[in-house]
């Protein structure tokens, strides 16, 4: 089966991820978006799996709610050794550079990859290992924050195969990897 | 008649109008965007004036090429103290606070504005001072250059009415400030 690392993710009209001091209280800045199907519930059907990093994680586990991934997380990780008990069999610790977890996950089964979380997208475009990118924009200039995109040793080619606004305010752009 | 402050500018996926040596030769990794229509033309017919800085107006003559605009350009700049003779009645040099600025232009009659020019729009934004912003996003990430954005005083919202993509490939987003 093919083999794709996609990304799935919000910034701000200047490509912040994140204000200045880790907030997303500006996601709610349309709060009408939250209400709609911005296609995440297709996306999340076309992934075999996640692949997050350790921050993001236990973002996701401070949330006051049910653990909302219905697919495998693989979280990479150094320092963790264990899963939390009621997340076994929903959460794997994964070591090693990308290229070994991405064995690791493939070995496993798992082609399709939502990759997340803004250092881990940041790691694997400095390799050149993401395929698809799903960027939907909040309209809002923030000024300044945790940006989506890093340096890089070299310029990537993606092309915009397709854009939706939704609601006249907020506008998804679907990017693919050019390779040529 | 209305005011209105408007960009029409292309960067990279990532938020560049430059490369890090402000080269642009990356506007050209998708050579085909040049002989299409892009709506610049319907974007120009649709304002009054230009307004850019001395930087941009020294590129623009560096090109080997007629002077490119039909509408009245007006050049802010401290030091400048006459415009070239060949561009007697087509160029006109602006001094003072943004405020000043746009009302000595307003008072010749212009009041849709294009603002041009990397640091210019990023004075403009910072008081608040644009309306819209056409932005073609030619799908490459650079991995770093001279930003569109830059710090601002207060988040600013707009919305996107429109989102066009072009060739499969480039997407031109259209947004409008929200003021609520």
């Amino acid at each position: 089966m093919e083999k794709r690392n996609s990304i799935f993710i919000a910034t701000s009209l200047d490509g912040y991820i994140a204000d200045k001091d880790g907030g997303i209280a500006w996601l709610d800045s349309i709060p009408e978006i939250n209400s709609i199907d911005t296609g995440y519930n297709a996306f999340m059907s076309r992934i075999d799996a996640l692949v997050m990093g350790r921050s993001t994680f236990d973002v996701v586990c401070s949330f006051d709610i049910d653990w909302p991934y219905q697919k495998p997380v693989f979280v990479m990780s150094r320092n963790m050794t264990e899963v939390p008990e009621k997340l076994q069999d929903k959460v794997y610790i994964v070591k090693g550079t990308l290229s070994e977890i991405l064995e690791q996950i493939h070995q496993k089964g798992y082609h399709r990859l939502y990759i997340d979380g803004g250092k881990v997208i940041q790691n694997f475009l400095k390799e050149d290992l993401i395929d698809d990118m799903i960027i939907t924009v909040i309209p809002i200039l923030l000024g300044n924050g945790i940006p989506l995109f890093a340096d890089l040793p070299k310029p990537l080619d993606f092309e915009c195969k397709k854009s939706i606004v939704f609601l006249d305010k907020v506008v998804q752009n679907h990017f693919t990897r050019r390779k040529t």
